[in-house]
């Protein structure tokens, strides 16, 4: 019988920022008992996945084992880290843990997907521990972005092993609890084998600011102005959402959120308790009778998404409020790459409003969730790992965090999605590479990320597509001219005639030309009328469309 | 006879950055003889314009008048400024001119399109001028990211406009002459009516910082690596990629400059005795055998295009060099907002491979050419001008233009894409509104924005594309069942049986129910079809596609 071994296998967020989900095994080779660590999505783009609604893991390896997974913990409930949950909860059909935030969003998306909401325990802080199988897992509170999230204390087989979670080391975190020093330091204490560890601020070289320093800075903002004050946010930040409220209402201002996924994260955090002493809020109806001076908005929309609260009242009114030359919005958030031209796009339809917009270029207004490299090595030091494991991040920031290890002499290695790390021994080794990817939520569909079905829409966004429709007789020979139907290119070529009646024209001559051989051979044929309408295409608009080509044989 | 009037229209770069293109016109209301001030391109990309070339101002209003249009004026070779000016050259039929370097370039273009090369003049800086119907025309030198960047003084009837183009204030640029205070100064004297000014980096509140400061840093940077080192920056930069080369050499390496666009621009500028002095450079071939620490390379791809040096040399062998642990690649530039993904997925294929990336997120290898508030508000200081126009900028940017400028006392107004401006009283009127927009190049053709095209493209590649034909006899009966071929869709749907076959069975059950009166009708029948087709789907996979209904009447 093969020794016990304890193995780590990221298949999501270890390479790319997003997706997280991260394995670990416990017992003989090939036959470890497994738990999963966070269950996330990513989300999707014009430029690679348009038309997908999420991007999930490819946890195909975790489903061919899903008998041997024992549950599934989920740190804390951004969608990169709680997003799957409920879509991949029947493939898994294993019991989901987290603290009460977490679990109060977990099971709703549960509900929304008729899934039994005892399938998420809510648990208690580290010392509280469940037993998974041969795992001992609690959960240690960290402060980051969203309340309650936890680091992972996972102890098996005699080794214990922390996985960070998403974390920052913040003192005055206004909601939830500070970082402490003292009980990280008493965890440590026993040893620890492993810190997998969060690594998307690596690259950042000053030391993290609080949550609190914000708040001061808001207050003054807010006092100064004399229009209405629209603030957004991230609305799964509530300590921020209850900071810019505060300093609405000290401002002396009604406040009101707009937004869905606002008022869902606030509602979450006050039955869950982690909320308290929110200021009162008034509903959109109400806060139109109040003067402008005296109203504060807290919306959605800080990433510019177009049918967000922000995006709505850039285009006017919303629920019958609409800014006005001498407002205000403040973008108390920063801008994740990619979502540059939709944040832009509103801040200029504001500025056509005549409305001021500030945003986090003076970096008073927001401070990020995650541990700066200070904060990193100050993490280490304190829990001082045999080895550490950088995970959530992309491929250049595990590698410059496993170089801030070493920097401090610890041991440490890139380990991307797919790579199975055998932790075992006094350093960590590869013990195998595993098939991982992207899976696809399309409309209601799951599909594979090489399926080919987003590369053809591409492939139709990009060149057009061009319909070529045949009919042929029971003797191979034309009943009519062929047909085309063009979809997504100009109208007017080179020739200055209607593209459809030149591709129209050349598939004619060309049929008439074409041998019986070719008429009978559907395979034949559809590559031919496909060559016709590319050439054809190029010459006179100088792009080769895709061609699909309908042959009907009538007998 | 109405008084004459000197008119401003932008028709492109007010509102946006990017395809500038200013129209001055002086005379009787209606009748006056224009100038065109640049007349520049924008990038697509997949989000709003998948598959477009370029993108161009739509310039109808200016064609419509161009026996009224006078001369063509570049500022600068900047594809913002000049791209589209071998596309427009035959609508247009005006002499274009430019300095020497713009020039050079632009001539390239109008060989490239088979224009003849003495479309272009070249121009020498002020004092010179160009006589232009009532326009004289005079190109001042500024400095900017682009060798003989150039401000216009635009005299007519007796009023003086500067319009600077894209600038800084930079008292050592490297490439070009330094700028000029007391020049500015003394063509500033005789008064000027209105600055027609760049407003780019106007939220930017620090001092601008000059070329030659990157300098020490490059060379100290280099001097300290070990490996090859691969640095790119914006080709145009003459003054950077002399900066980058001097670097290499001082540490000893050899040069060897990769992608078709740089060694252009280098040539260019060493035709027209702009750049000289620059270091003797090694071809590819040569640069094989060179030891790697002996070497530097200078590439195109700052913006992580796709098929760039860079971007070549991130996916691996590229003219027979490769990048290998140990080697540094170097962004001597900034991202552009929308290029992010693309740059970050170079930096971590250079991570893969173990390459060091050093970005401008330090500040010390980059420097902006454009003006910052302050050196805007020094040019409004050493010009005076009766009233300040900001140009080139997103909304945002040139309302804040305008409160810079207001903030000191003086007149300005915003002035978008459309907006023609009367400047002949004392402060500027609003004219006319002018309709204009953008227009692509798709392949060969020119289409406009609002044909549907793109629109169609987009509806593709996020909805799918389903064809569906049908054939029907002279008496509307069915000949056989309908066909569907799908595009950009999954294979399988809700009821696990492959969705075309879901489609057809219910567009066949569909057409057996019909009635005549629909099947006679061909709008009806493909309207119906139509349906069927999405609401099946949607059931299916929870999408509507967008559908093509072909039908066929055999008779």
């Amino acid at each position: 019988m093969s020794r016990n071994r304890l193995i780590y296998l990221p298949l999501g967020g270890a390479g790319e920022i997003g997706m997280n989900a991260y394995v670990y095994g416990y017992g003989p080779e090939d036959r470890e008992r497994l738990i999963l660590v966070d269950i996330g999505v990513t989300f999707p783009d014009m430029d690679g996945t348009p038309g997908v609604d999420l991007i999930f893991p490819d946890i195909t390896w975790l489903k061919e084992r899903a008998d041997r997974l024992e549950a599934v913990f989920i740190t804390h409930a951004h969608e990169d880290h709680v997003g799957a949950v409920a879509h991949y909860y029947e493939a898994l059909g294993a019991p989901v843990y987290a603290r009460a935030f977490t679990a109060n969003i977990a099971r709703r998306k549960m509900d929304e997907h008729g899934h039994p909401e005892d399938a998420v325990t809510t648990v208690s802080a580290w010392p509280e521990a469940v037993e998974a199988g041969p795992f001992r897992v609690s959960f240690v509170p960290v402060s980051h972005s969203i309340p309650e999230s936890s680091a992972l204390l996972i102890e098996a087989g005699g080794d214990r092993v922390i996985h960070t979670g998403d974390f920052k080391l913040d003192p005055s975190p206004v909601v939830g609890e500070p970082f402490d020093p003292d009980m990280w330091a008493e965890i440590a204490k026993p040893g620890v084998k492993a810190l997998v560890c969060d690594s998307t601020n690596i690259f950042t070289p000053h030391d993290g600011r609080s949550e609190a320093s914000v708040g001061p800075e808001i207050e003054k903002l807010v006092s100064d102005q004399k229009g209405m004050v629209v603030a957004t946010t991230f609305a799964s930040n509530v300590a921020r959402v209850k900071t810019l409220a505060e300093a609405g209402e000290r401002a002396g201002r009604s406040i009101c959120l707009m937004g869905r996924a606002m008022r869902r994260m606030i509602e979450a955090a006050v039955e869950t308790g982690v909320l308290t002493g929110f200021p009162k809020v008034v509903g959109p109806e109400d806060a139109q009778a109040i003067p402008r001076e005296n109203l504060m908005l807290l919306v959605t929309g800080s990433q510019g998404e177009r049918r967000a609260a922000s995006a709505q009242l850039a285009r006017g009114k919303f629920h019958g409020i609409e800014m006005k030359e001498g407002d205000t919005f403040l973008f108390s958030s920063k801008t994740i790459p990619g979502n540059e031209k939709g944040v832009i796009r509103i801040i200029n339809q504001f500025s056509e409003m005549g409305v001021d917009v500030i945003d986090d270029s003076s970096g008073l207004y927001h401070v990020s969730g995650h541990a700066n490299r200070p904060d990193v090595e100050r993490l280490h030091d304190i829990v001082s790992p045999q080895m550490v494991i950088p995970m959530h991040g992309e491929h250049r920031h595990l590698r410059e965090h496993v170089k801030v290890a070493q920097a401090k002499g610890r041991t440490g290695i890139v380990a991307v999605n797919g790579t199975m790390l055998d932790l075992s021994g006094n350093a960590p080794t590869v013990a195998e590479f595993v098939e991982t990817g992207r899976t696809y939520l399309d409309g209601s569909v799951q599909i594979g990320a090489l399926d080919g079905v987003v590369r053809d829409r591409i492939r139709m966004a990009l060149n057009g597509h061009v319909i070529v429709t045949v009919i042929l007789d029971d003797e191979d020979e034309p009943l009519g001219d062929p047909w085309c139907e063009l979809m997504g290119l100009p109208e007017i070529g080179r020739s200055r005639a209607a593209l459809v009646d030149v591709l129209e024209e050349d598939l004619s001559q060309f049929l008439n030309r074409a041998g019986t051989k070719t008429r009978a051979d559907d395979n034949a044929l559809e590559k031919e009328l496909r060559r016709v309408v590319r050439n054809s295409a190029q010459d006179e608009i100088g792009k080769k469309p895709e061609v699909t080509v309908v042959v009907s044989r009538l007998s």
